[in-house]
């Protein structure tokens, strides 16, 4: 018998079981009622999940993909663009728009930090004007969430439009785009939102469309405008992966039929359970101990032990995909990501196949603790 | 009970059921082992289904991402491209191309009007040099398969490279894409690979890559190079689809598992019929009464009479789908798609619904001969 899995990265998570029925139905044609139903739904959920009553464009491609549309319908050649980053993710969208030949000024910090409204801006008043302000919300590779909202402030001060990663981040933690004025939120389906890869979602203010009709950027499959018009009529303007689309449907049917403040409420208690359980066994965090660090953990490894070694050892002999880290963290940390389908269970279940793993590599770990002490913090009773 | 559906569109198209249990899998993790292996098997399959050596990068989007894909690595503003056209997907090709500044010259059909070689040598002599050509192989707004292997030679003799749309084509109709020189060949899973749609694939040529490395439009997301380095080590610059990927490898599994050739065979059979069947109802076809139009067959609608009338009753009443046609085309003529995993009695089925429907609607109509001359013609033998 095939070894059982489980799936504690950060991305692609844990798919619930009705999810996956729904993917396994057959194929509809997009252009038709039965299709057009689904589509015109999760459009709908979609921007309740966003909090908008703006448009979310639906796109067939990753994260990367629709985060690239925001920078090709947003740019021309030269643009100024400020990138907020502090991880791997926003390195990539650093390197993104200077591939886009765009002008990119950096707000650069040690993987890990947590990017200060201050410091924004002081930087915005140093190069202004600037266009736009790339700000990852949740930065996968450490495990910080960044404040959005204050940074927003300082973006909209500056007369700049926001654009935000939220790729880890939607349906994980609080996210309000009317409310926060962000002028362009991405995601992805695969995190928070339990559905496969394989669709990516940008949703646009008003102010980044008319901003977008100027933007002489080249583009024809990411086009916003292609997109939006088609998606007014429930269609879309190139075949999009339907099967994922009735799977994505049905998990926001889940995600909804709890409530957002729910989902938010859950993972604040994941994120302190697997810290505490971690501080049970002896390690040292390294995503920060708050709650606002509710959709990644991080760790640092014990002295003189990699964190590839960990991974690996779970993955062969036990069957458990946790993540190491990224870029220059790789053997540094390693990462368990509970976003999305995730109960205390599961964290029990990693915390204690970490403590495992970590006593079979030698590693010095305290043995018996974390998972009852996981279980005992969450429940211990809702956050505030 | 909800009423059964049947979809005979050209795409997406029907997905057997070991292809849709594939899909409802527990999702996998895109660096781990177990995709991995799932990975390296679709990327040989997708080698052996275009014939090629060469590398065949896939995308997580439609086919007209990938499609983008060739136009932002093969060119720089400016470039002088030749695009071949006669239908919509032709009309498609020209205004990307334009999008992204190319200076495109078009050898351009009636629609419905088959590309012929000497046209195309005409035409690259008056306007040489061109650094690439645009083909579709299978036209599926027409119903017409063109030539390729005498379209690239001529485009070879020029110097030009090819690039070929064989979204509908790639495993219905022949395809050597190293025998042909085919520089380029785009393809989607959801036609004749018989997997839902999200993933697109390029196959290219190393004279295609080579020249990709000078080309000068931004990319990022569709660029070769990050896609070729990292299937190298069958890994994704990109989360991919992986719950589509673990299906498509099933899919090619199946087609693979009877051969390409049984595959063509049927395609033939599966057109031969359909036509047969349509003329015993009195009705003219559109596209070509001939063995090569195997992936989509196009009628006239009678005198009077407008496809999307037909179109809804089949959907509405009957919940059977077809196509009606595409641009100046969509009242004039209707399709029926048997691309993939399609049989017989599918021909059939879809012939006794668009007999019934248009006798609804008081179209003049032969009744209670299409069927059965269609399985009298496939059963006849194998073509040769």
């Amino acid at each position: 018998m095939p070894q059982k899995r489980y799936l504690f990265t950060p991305g692609p998570t844990p798919v619930p079981p009705q999810v996956l029925t729904a993917l396994g139905e057959p194929v509809l044609h997009h252009r038709g009622p039965d299709f057009r139903t689904v589509f015109e739904r999760v459009l709908a959920r979609l921007r309740e999940v966003h909090r908008t009553s703006s448009d979310v464009l639906l796109f067939t491609c990753s994260g990367t993909g629709a985060f690239e549309s925001a920078i090709v319908n947003l740019c021309s050649p030269g643009d100024r663009v400020l990138a907020v980053s502090a991880g791997h993710f926003g390195e990539r969208w650093i390197a993104m728009a200077r591939a886009y030949g765009c002008a990119v000024e950096e707000l650069r910090y040690t993987w890990g930090e947590t990017p200060s409204p201050d410091d924004l801006a002081r930087k915005l008043e140093e190069i202004e004007p600037v266009a736009l302000v790339l700000i990852v919300h949740s930065e996968t590779s450490t495990g910080d969430v960044a404040d959005v909202q204050a940074l927003a402030r300082i973006v909209k001060r500056a007369g700049a439009l926001a654009v935000v990663d939220a790729v880890s981040s939607l349906g994980a933690v609080p996210l309000e785009m009317d409310e926060w004025e962000l002028d362009v939120v991405v995601s992805g389906s695969q995190k928070a939102l339990m559905a496969p890869p394989g669709l990516a979602t940008v949703a646009v203010s008003p102010a980044a469309l008319e901003h977008s009709a100027r933007a002489s950027l080249p583009r024809y499959y990411l086009d916003w405008e292609r997109t939006r018009k088609a998606q007014a009529k429930f269609d879309s303007p190139f075949t999009p992966a339907v099967s994922l689309v009735v799977a994505l449907d049905v998990a926001l049917g889940l995600l909804l039929e709890d409530g957002l403040e729910c989902a938010f409420e859950r993972h604040i208690r994941l994120g302190r359970a697997c810290r505490a359980g971690l501080k049970a066994m002896g390690l040292e965090l390294f995503s920060p101990d708050e709650d606002r660090s509710a959709v990644v953990t991080a760790a640092r490894m014990p002295e003189g032990f990699e964190a590839t070694q960990l991974t690996r050892v779970l993955r062969d002999r036990h069957g458990i995909t946790i993540a190491s880290g990224q870029g220059e963290l790789k053997d540094q940390i390693f990462r368990i990501g509970h976003i999305g389908w995730f109960d205390e269970f599961d964290i029990a279940t990693a915390l204690s196949a970490v403590e495992l793993a970590l006593g079979e590599l030698g590693a010095p770990v305290e043995r018996g603790l974390a998972a009852t002490r996981a279980l005992e913090v969450y429940t211990e009773g809702a956050p505030v």
